[in-house]
């Protein structure tokens, strides 16, 4: 299963673009990936695949791929949209691999986008978030993502005596890798007590414990193996996938706080397809969408056991020099997350990685390199392996 | 190209559901389906595929894979939720297809399905549905689907002298065979009277010209070919498809009003896959939104000449005992268009015309049967060839 290569990347500066469009941003996006190639041009593309969360609510309009294909200029022979909350992005590429694996197209553009600060206020932009989970049982209530999370979180440090402060390093350790990061949201160093200390959100996660909201795009281009020489001498190969879907959409039907089972699932299924152990995962990119995440899915994906998770960022095995550098673009928390952007994100800073093309203070000599992207309530996972 | 097989269909009456929630609609149809193959419980499924325009603004909910998932009781290794307006039923086949042929999945379900009477009036409905066109170059400025459609028509009445009787044929063709189709939103037979007297919405269509704004849900269930005997002794295998996407979004853009260039292309490649002819399909359902497109089909698709799809039409050769007998499920226009379930409602009228079970009155003895889709302004199109 290593058929598909990733040939090109790009992605804008994550932030607030007040001055752009969710289409310009696009553009940049697509343009920095095929300027990361050789010998593509925007006609080329025979495949075409949108990650975009809530453009309908966001920007009032619909029929996405469409809309983006007239101001990127693309035909194609496969086009969709797909859209599944925060793991868009990986949908997308998972979808991609299936049309260029499956011999439907043969170069296919992957591009993420989500233009958040566009609605008139704050509260308009949590408002459309909330779309995310169930309207009549839980948004209807008031509830939105952060009390989810503080929820795993008090469940955590309950069971396992995981500490605000080891969430804080997951935080600090972040931000500092974005702080060589020049696309990431927030640059500028923090330390273990700005995060204490700031404001709380939901207990007992505090705004630095929560990732921001960001506009940007990010893309990447697929192809297939034996094509990937006419574009690049260093493609990036995708060894293995796994997905996984779960119906515990309402956070009351979940049956264990503790730990994303859908996640367990789909890391076991991408390592035995891509015939790997996760000791030899040297590089990955999660979910940290709050701080608590991330340690969740260091132990799902069986970085460290389960429950261990806090103790394993405190000892610095998720830093460089430690046993799996994890974010090393900066995570949601500092690169920022554009919801359907953040998993095309990651594969393209795992392609820099691979590629040996990470600067110094987040470079990983890495041969191979994973990403894990979720939505809802960490109940639709995504993880994807990567090797040089 | 024929691993593929449908061995499950069903679908609610489409219509103005006001006693039924979008997952109750989801629910029926996936009841039907299953209860239509053998064998097969909710669990069973692997790869599950959700197609839907707009629930954002419908049903003030995203996420919606997920979100069904949770009320249909799936647990799927894929699933993501796909769109692409109009067209989004037949991006889900397609997506589920490649999902199966990939062996990513072994039993993938993939359910269309919109809500659309849950909003507190008819403008709010088509503000929803102005979603699908550019917001800034034409939904800003009023446009809305028929006059876009006009465009088409009246370009096609000018240069190949095509009548508004010809296209009142249409319509009263679809509501001949809807008359016999219980699940019809629309039921009682019409003349070319009604129709050329009936309200005009935006010249030269008329309120009969246009499809009505239906809720409703369908479901197809597809597996691989080897294990379509575990489910049905009677499959229907997907022979070979084409999807095109132009980059035409904004309809001053499109070089040609008189046909849809998308569909030319991705007919071609349709019948190049199944490796058959225009003439050996023996029956097709095509996405009849206004009585013009489906002239322009049935050109397209290469059923007629250019230009002579009025004639053909008013020669009865579309009709039962014709060349070819179009829309027996009564089409979009009297069937109705819950807009993700129609490119599946589609599937699901060629699998029943392929295994015989289509009633007197609209029955053809078919092997080859063909489904056309599209979405926004026929820029985006999908042909799927079905055989016994």
């Amino acid at each position: 299963m290593s058929d598909v290569a990733i040939v090109g990347a790009g992605t804008t500066k994550y932030g607030k673009h007040l001055d752009k469009s969710a289409t310009d941003l696009a553009q940049l996006a697509v343009k920095e990936a095929i300027e990361s190639a050789e010998n593509i041009s925007i006609e080329d593309f025979d495949g075409f695949v949108l990650s975009s969360q809530n453009p309908e609510i966001l920007q009032k309009q619909g029929n996405s791929v469409n809309h983006f294909s007239e101001f990127l200029g693309i035909k194609a022979k496969f086009a969709t949209r797909v859209e599944g909350a925060c793991v868009s992005g990986s949908m997308g590429l998972i979808t991609g691999y299936m049309a260029v694996k499956s011999g439907l197209v043969d170069l296919c553009l992957v591009v993420g986008v989500e233009k958040c600060y566009e609605l008139p206020s704050s509260s308009d932009i949590m408002a459309a978030f909330s779309y995310v989970i169930d309207r009549d049982w839980e948004a209807a209530l008031g509830s939105n993502a952060p009390m989810g999370f503080a929820m795993f979180a008090t469940r955590h440090m309950s069971i396992y005596g995981t500490k605000e402060e080891q969430l804080a390093m997951v935080a600090v350790k972040n931000r500092k890798f974005a702080s060589k990061n020049p696309k990431a949201h927030f640059q500028k160093p923090i330390t273990i007590e700005d995060v204490l200390n700031s404001r709380p959100i939901s207990k007992p996660l505090k705004l630095l414990d929560c990732c921001p909201v960001s506009d940007g795009a990010s893309a990447v281009i697929l192809t297939r193996k034996e094509l990937a020489k006419n574009y690049t001498d260093t493609p990036v190969y995708i060894k293995g996938f796994g997905q996984y879907l779960i119906n515990e959409n309402v956070i009351s039907s979940i049956s264990d706080l503790t730990e994303f089972t859908a996640l367990k699932i789909a890391a076991r299924e991408a390592y035995k397809r891509a015939k790997i152990e996760p000791k030899d995962v040297d590089v990955a990119e999660v979910h940290d969408c709050f701080t608590i995440a991330e340690i969740l899915e260091i132990e799902a994906l069986g970085f460290c056991n389960k429950g261990e998770g806090g103790r394993f960022v405190e000892e610095g095995e998720t830093d460089l020099g430690g046993k799996i550098p994890v974010n090393t673009g900066g995570g949601l928390l500092s690169r920022g997350h554009p919801i359907g952007a953040t998993g095309i994100c990651q594969a393209g800073i795992i392609f820099e990685q691979l590629r040996g093309e990470a600067p110094k203070g987040r470079a990983v000599d890495a041969e191979i390199g994973l990403t894990q992207n979720l939505g809802g309530w960490g109940t639709s996972q995504a993880v994807i392996i990567y090797s040089r």
